[in-house]
């Protein structure tokens, strides 16, 4: 029994889609949730970049004084997991396994594909992850550097989306996969586009429900879980225009956001 | 006479062109640039952030004894020019005003676009700054938030571009204007497309010839040219990932850049 709040953090407002489903499936929870909007996008940046961001932003969470931390960033995860893991005093959780879980149950022909940003796709650790998890699982890794853009122009419905998909996709329709990870928080919003040019037997899958029940697991075994709250807090921080912020964070959130702090960064 | 090297700095490569034309036009100076690609793209971040970032880029150049800045970004220049000016010991300036001169010397019938990111459009000094200068000025000012990504990914001639020009430029066809600001480093890789969509007779203007034309009058009258030097050095710093800049940075400097050296921010 613990009252204190799980952190997530993002490099945006997309990570929102695993703050979601942890208020669905963990209702009693407290949350603190940071994008960190002044150094966004985290997948055109360098591998050292992302590390010294995802540090940055864990120790401000942790002054937040939060009994878990939830790296609900794909490219963060891909690059910092075990880093963050094998340093902070409390647990970590990332996106990337519980992306690989929900991919390897979904596949029955074990021909998948991967698709990310450009960090998260050179970092190959989902290619390494499905080899370690089933070593006979044939891997499409796919970069499409285009889909945060244009969900954050609001163009996921526009034909030159559908354009910019096939120039990314068109060449896996031929590999005879059955599931396709969608390994970018904003990728879910592309999903009818990415559907409509992978065709309609293709299953699209997504980490944030397995990850928030893998975070409700470990809560539990390790008696963290806050049993008595019945009235949540959810707290939001943003580096960078707080404002937009909170006007972009309606799409991916369903719960009211009354304020979004501004955490100055040092620089 | 100073033999002192001249500062750029500029979110990316983007600002390069600038340096190209200053190469071209002061060939005995020295010239630093820093490409700001941590902290990339400006444009969609806040007028505080992009202030933040661009003092902190000028107080890494004034610290390599620069006798001149050029705020080779139009975002920074729109949000930080008056700024550093008033603060900085060194002689400032900034792409804003050059766009602006070569976009009112290229209009006939006084009825102008100027295209720019979107913190360049919200800031509203183009719209000031033409508006001052000729008040009968008619000005049409859109921000294009996707041209960065596009000619980053290098689909600046794609069928999608295309679509993309068009769905934010297509509304400016029946508004009569003659000239266009390319108000955006970026935007001159899209020239084609949009020459395209906005028909042959759209006069599309850059500024960096009359930004080097401006330099070189400045430091002649202020007696610090380089006037001996033959042998003039070009150095580059990036704030991440200098080999990807070094590699871009090829599409828009015509000079060998035999290194690119990091310049690692305070966080």
């Amino acid at each position: 029994m613990n009252t204190q709040p799980i952190g997530l953090f993002d490099s945006g407002v997309g990570g929102l889609t695993i703050m979601r489903e942890l208020a669905a499936q963990l209702p009693n929870e407290h949350l603190i949730y940071l994008g960190d909007t002044a150094r966004l996008p985290y997948g055109n940046k360098s591998p050292e970049a992302i590390l010294r961001f995802a540090i940055d932003n864990s120790a401000f969470l942790l002054e937040q004084n939060i009994k878990l931390l939830i790296i609900s960033c794909h490219t963060a995860s891909s690059h910092a997991f075990h880093a963050l893991k094998d340093s902070l005093p409390i647990p970590v959780l990332g996106v990337t396994e519980p992306g690989v879980q929900s991919l390897l149950r979904a596949t029955r022909t074990k021909r998948v594909a991967v698709l990310g940003t450009a960090a998260t796709i050179a970092s190959g650790i989902y290619q390494s992850l499905i080899k370690l998890q089933d070593p006979n699982t044939q891997i499409f890794a796919i970069s499409c550097p285009l889909f945060v853009p244009l969900v954050e122009e609001g163009l996921q419905d526009h034909q030159a989306a559908k354009l910019i998909a096939e120039h990314y996709l068109s060449s896996l329709r031929s590999q005879n996969i059955d599931a396709v990870l969608l390994a970018c928080t904003h990728y879910p919003l592309l999903r009818a586009t990415i559907q409509e040019v992978l065709g309609p037997s293709i299953q699209l899958v997504e980490p944030a429900s397995s990850c928030a029940i893998q975070a409700k697991q470990l809560l539990t075994s390790l008696n963290l879980l806050n049993e008595v709250n019945r009235s949540p807090k959810y707290r939001f921080f943003a580096s960078d225009d707080p404002e937009k912020f909170q006007h972009l964070a309606k799409i991916f959130f369903p719960h009211p956001i009354p304020h979004v702090f501004l955490r100055k960064l040092p620089l």
